[in-house]
């Protein structure tokens, strides 16, 4: 099945893993957590696999929810490591310097940056990388960030939709707004630039005013790639219009396929091709020789996630409902409370706990490692089985793997699971291109800025 | 003379140098102005000369004044090189992996960034270079800058000031609220952080809002190692108050001193020690075995200034008055048009001009190579001899050497000078420390934000 159609795989780097109880993991090293050699090492394992890209999420706090919601449950974020200590531009320059193939993508806000200074980090970026940056847009729900940024909420759904759009507008302007062979460099001559080739791109909106041109010349990728989350409905729009990766969290084949469809097919009417975005749904994978070996990997990292913390983060992913009046070896009540915050997270998880029969406790450890995404254990041919079938059938043109444990669960994947895709004919077993762009198989865009000749 | 006093070294690193003739150079590497092994190679040769930091002054605009003036003055502008190509922060970070010792340090501007986002990234840079991380905090007084950031005119000059001090006390007050050691990552115990050493720092001022606590725990070297270059009476204060290094152009020895000693002088209203504070004068050097070889390598760069672009940039020196109405070969006119902008700029060019009898085109191509810096030539001994004098004068700590062609200057600079300077003993032979702080000999901050214990 599945005839050599090829997937993608990106990864999901967050310090000692995504699982809440990685930092705690036998082998895990959480105090390297600002090591750079740290991070090498494991983007540089990642690279061996021939993965498409590294991923850094990020939020512009260092907790999330106001003061008296953190006040309040310090004691549960004490027991945690956070996502992120370090900047991600920053973070992935450097990583730029030891490794020469692996896409290097990083999440930014429009809505708490400026769109000259994302413009000029990311086009920079993709020259230091040689053309192998990405940017995942988001656009900040967290109040947290809204506080470390002069406001006292966030701002609200739509408006936060309309100010994107329009900055994704502004940063593609700046991109292209010094064209691919503006700087001839004639040192006999005395010329320099081509002064038709540099424009000013005089942008005028309702949210920003910007007369550019970029003080980095157009990126090696024309742009860096463009990636998306979003799934409520502005959310996959903007993605049918703009994004070429999507990442998405889908725990069933169907729920994947319905997604999938549906994305896909919100394309044509901004006259885009489907194969030109790559959804790529998140994934856990506890991988090792036999499927009671995975299966026991799985329950050791679970183990060590204090119930206290558990408890705080499942109510937080279920809108912030008290779940201490609730036995935590007993099933979610049906009657639940109220939620706050985004119901499209709060209802997979539901049913999560409602098709798999889950405790309370069972359940805070399933999404402890998963932040809403599907975890899977097993041995490599069944992991690729999976993999093999999500992509034959058309829920994923990949995965984007989230492993729960680092450094140690991003060695099982590359030493486990890789060759057997590979095997398969269906992965990379060198990398072809030398651009992230390449790796996805997604063209160059056009200039939208220069005159027609 | 000024036997074993130790000076302090840094260099500006801008593409092919600071003369606007460097592109031009025969040795220059123009076509390699996005090349990120270009500046590896460039700041590993500063390294090999044990200078204590590499310098990138910045700009959020690719050429500066307003649209209408940059039209008028395109055929000039496509002569030169643009001052920077890649963004500081990535450039920066891509460089630490490639150096050990050298510290990094670059220029960002309090008018158009955010406090927390600047504060994340000089913590996230400080980490990665484990320590070598500077700051140089300008205020932009740009047009273009501002027309890129929604403004029509940029920001009048006091209120840029009252924003800057308050922006680098919300910077401080964000390095230091994760104190050192908050992380204890117990696995065991399952803790892995000490809340009572996480702070909000809940700034409320009259230009920021910003609750905190930084998601990036407190830099290797307590702050960033803060620079300033202003010399307005403001920027004097400024730097009197809050720099350990400040950047300075003086032409004279006796305008040296008399700036030395102004702004040690005021230090003392502000509890702190003159020691504390380097003054660092940039200086254009050109060096080899003979004094008339040295003097050649002067004459060959300012020969491939087209005289259009300097003409131009001469102009806008002057506070944009007209030159091309006097004779090219004759005296700057005793009777100049007013100035718009910079006078202190204008006055010292002026004084130049006066001193050292020049023509208008001896005079653009004096300023061409050092944007109103002092350019010295001569043989190692004669350049050693200077620096001695300038730092046994108290006229300077050591000096910020502005290369004006690359790489060739780089290493002449290092070849030539390092070794005599050694050799006397007023330079380090090794690196001693492992931070910027460590070489310029500064102590680490206390944290203004932990409570005493």
């Amino acid at each position: 099945m599945g005839a050599n159609k090829q997937m993608n795989l990106g990864f999901l780097f967050q310090i000692s893993g995504v699982h809440y109880g990685g930092w705690r993991y036998p082998s895990a090293q959480p105090h390297r957590a600002t090591d750079i050699q740290y991070y090498a090492e494991i983007v540089r394992t990642a690279e061996r696999g021939k993965l498409d890209f590294c991923f850094l999420a990020d939020s512009i706090a260092a907790y999330e929810g106001s003061a008296d919601q953190q006040d309040r449950s310090k004691d549960a974020l004490m027991a945690a490591e956070p996502k992120r200590l370090l900047e991600p531009f920053t973070l992935l320059a450097a990583l730029a310097m030891v490794t020469e193939h692996i896409g290097l993508v990083t999440t930014a806000t429009t809505t708490y940056n400026e769109p000259y200074t994302m413009a000029r980090l990311f086009a920079s970026l993709d020259h230091i990388t040689n053309g192998r940056a990405g940017w995942n847009v988001v656009t900040s729900a967290n109040l947290a960030e809204a506080h470390n940024f002069g406001r006292d909420g966030h701002v609200e759904h739509g408006d936060r939709y309309a100010r994107a759009e329009e900055f994704i507008n502004v940063v593609f302007k700046l991109w292209d707004s010094i064209e691919d062979g503006a700087y001839l460099r004639d040192k006999l001559a005395g010329r320099y630039g081509l002064s038709e080739k540099i424009h000013f791109i005089n942008h005028i909106g309702e949210h920003f005013k910007v007369r550019g041109p970029l003080n980095v010349p157009r990126p090696p990728q024309g742009h860096p790639v463009i990636v998306q989350a979003g799934s409520s409905h502005p959310g996959k729009e903007l993605a049918a219009r703009t994004a070429e990766v999507v990442f998405t969290a889908q725990q069933t084949l169907a729920d994947g396929k319905a997604f999938y469809s549906d994305v896909k097919g919100r394309m044509a009417k901004y006259g885009r091709s489907s194969e030109n975005l790559k959804v790529l749904p998140g994934v856990v994978v506890y991988v090792a020789e036999t499927e009671s070996e995975a299966k026991a990997k799985y329950e050791t990292v679970s183990n060590l996630v204090p119930p206290d913390f558990g408890l705080f983060m499942l109510s937080d992913l279920l809108g912030e409902i008290d779940l201490k009046q609730f036995d935590i070896d007993g099933p979610l009540p049906e009657d639940l409370p109220e939620a706050k915050g985004s119901q499209s997270r709060r209802e997979v998880i539901i049913n999560l706990a409602r098709r798999e029969n889950l405790t309370i406790r069972q359940l805070y450890q399933r999404v402890s490692g998963a932040s809403g995404h599907r975890s899977i254990w097993g041995t490599p041919k069944q992991i690729a089985d999976q993999f093999e079938q999500w992509v034959y059938e058309e829920a994923a043109d990949g995965f984007n793997i989230l492993p729960p444990y680092l450094p140690e669960s991003m060695n099982d994947f590359v030493n486990f699971v890789v060759p057997e895709l590979q095997r398969r004919g269906i992965f990379r077993t060198e990398y072809e291109g030398s651009t992230l762009r390449d790796h996805l198989g997604l063209a160059r865009p056009k200039n939208s800025v220069a005159k027609p000749s």
